[in-house]
């Protein structure tokens, strides 16, 4: 294991800022550094709108349900997906683009995590804690209006960064057996693999909240694929460009 | 910039290998790696299949326009979206889930980027290359097959990782004036920062083929964006159960 695996495997997310700023110039890295990552095709279908603006990020917080650090955190990043500006490039060599394919959605999605998630490992890098918003898809119709998202253009999440001032655990996560599987989908042990994390997720929780929280992994699944979670994003999608041909 | 802002800022995909394999307990601690990354509500929506039989790795290959690196990296993992698990946990509940949600697509294939992006990231702090094939979305459905994938786990992409047998340069990435944006979605000036960006590819291509590939960005997104790329993914994607409700 090395310093960046180390890096890597403590990560926890932080939700309490000082008030200490990051400079224009930091965030400009922490970008440059999230667009290095691979993009399909080089279509780099990632924008980064940054909001500065305390009303707007109070109506944001509204939307994301009540997350004061959308407000608090040094910098807060919307990562937005865009097949806008490849579409602008295309009509720049005269020809006509062709939007609303899932596939390009798959495309522009995975492009605008796999750049955030560098972003991230730069801010973490620096000793700076984040939080991803995925939150901001409770009223993406809202969000958009607030940073004028043109269409072909979604909010995926947002970003809060800045610097910590709490220390959280790192949350365990499923055990690499359940994760990992050799030449084929083999679920024969997930079972038992679930019911062990979910022993140690209830572990985790007591031990965080001394005792209160009594849950574990399988009964927050149930409750998060159990419901119809944010049922509007198909039309919402579908309004904004994305018909998912 | 520090060695961590370094690292991210040097990727390049690497599309040939050397023969050194790497041990098992490496791609296990890669795949930690890249599970430790944030992921929504906790949902862990990757699985990752590890391809060591060379027959499947030539099905796969061929899947993928013959990319000869599939079959010859030391590591080949296919990334899956795996709602199934969660589904389980939830069955496991006595819950029932509400499966082919538009929401829950997007939570998975985030939560699939954002882990593999870290296990890149794990790979390339060891001095290993990598190479993303998006092209395993060529023929999903065979791919599928290989891998016996159930019913809510679908290839999002595959990632070859081995030792560099090629040292390539860099790609320059668009200007971050361009891609990132303050406050709100203004795009005034991207129309410009695309014709720079164009003539730094240019300059790129010219250099890294010795004159003979004469192209720019905006014109690989005219072929990338201007045709209808893999017009079967939304049908695949409802026949597996995400039917993007």
């Amino acid at each position: 294991m090395n310093d960046v695996h180390r890096l890597l495997l403590t990560h926890r997310s932080i939700r309490k800022f000082t008030d200490e700023p990051i400079s224009d110039e930091t965030v400009a890295e922490i970008v440059r550094c999230g667009m290095a990552a691979a993009t399909s095709s080089n279509i780099q279908a990632t924008t980064v709108i940054r909001v500065r603006n305390r009303e707007t990020r109070q109506r944001i917080a509204e939307v994301a349900g009540g997350q004061q650090h959308i407000v608090d955190c040094a910098a807060f990043l919307v990562f937005c997906a865009d097949v806008k500006r490849p579409n602008l490039a295309c009509t720049m060599q005269g020809a006509a683009p062709t939007p609303g394919m899932t596939e390009q959605f798959i495309i522009a999605t995975v492009d605008v995590a796999l750049a955030a998630q560098n972003a991230v490992i730069a801010a973490e890098s620096l000793g700076l804690g984040i939080c991803y918003i995925g939150a901001v898809r409770n009223d993406p119709q809202t969000v958009s209006d607030l940073l004028e998202l043109p269409d072909h253009v979604y909010p995926v999440f947002g970003l809060c960064i800045g610097h910590p001032a709490q220390d959280p655990d790192v949350k365990p996560r499923l055990p690499v057996e359940v994760v990992l599987k050799e030449e084929r989908y083999d679920d024969r042990g997930d079972e038992a693999g679930v019911k062990d994390y979910d022993e140690a997720m209830r572990a985790y929780y007591r031990s965080r909240t001394g005792g209160t929280k009594d849950s574990c992994w399988s009964e927050e699944m149930a409750q998060l694929v159990g419901t119809e979670r944010r049922p509007h994003m198909r039309q919402f999608l579908a309004d904004r460009g994305f018909e998912m041909r």
